[in-house]
C-alpha cells in the first residue's frame, strides 16, 4: 500500500520544515513502514510513503503526534491538499 | 490507476527539461488521462500521473514518442529510476 500526499504551501510556512522532518524520521520508525519519497518544489509538494498493509498505513494516519501534523497542515502551512490510499500493482526499476 | 515515476537524474541532463515538458503536454492529450502531478527538487525526482484504466495507462507507456523518451532516460539522464503501477482505492482532499 502506498499514501500519494500532494500539497500546495501557503505562504505561512512558519515551523513546517522542522515538523515535515519530524514527520518523515517519525514514519521511519513506524511498524509496517517501507519506504518514503518526499520532494518539493517551490510551493508543491509530492511525498509518497510505502507501508506493508492497510493497517500499518492507518496506524500511521491515527499516529498522535502525525495527527496534531495533520491539523497544523490543514489550518497553517497548506493551501491545499489531496490525499490518494493506492495500492501497489506492479514495480519496475533500474538495474 | 496511477504511475509512481521517481528518478534520480545523472549529471548528463541535456535535453531533459525539453522532453520532459514535452511529455506531460502529450500525456495532458492521451485518451483516459486523468491528471499529473510532477515535481523535483535537485536530482530527486517524483512523477504521479493519473488514468482511468489500464489500457489507457499501457497506450501511454506504449506511446512511441514516450517510448523514445524512455529509452533516453534510462540511458542518459537517470543515474536511477522506479515505476510503481498502483491502484487508487480512495482519496481525501483539502475543501
Amino acid at each position: 500500500m502506498a499514501v500519494i500526499f500532494t500539497t500546495e504551501q501557503s505562504d505561512d510556512i512558519d515551523g513546517y520544515a522542522a515538523m515535515a522532518e519530524r514527520m518523515l524520521e517519525l514514519a521511519r520508525t513506524q511498524p509496517g513502514f517501507l519506504g518514503v519519497e518526499s520532494v518539493r518544489e517551490g510551493a508543491q509538494g509530492v511525498t509518497v510513503s510505502y507501508w506493508r498493509d492497510m493497517d500499518s498505513m492507518r496506524a500511521w494516519g491515527a499516529h498522535p503526534e502525525h495527527r496534531e501534523a495533520q491539523h497544523l497542515g490543514r489550518e497553517r502551512w497548506y493551501r491545499s491538499w489531496r490525499l490518494r490510499i493506492v495500492e501497489v500493482k506492479a514495480e519496475r526499476h533500474s538495474t
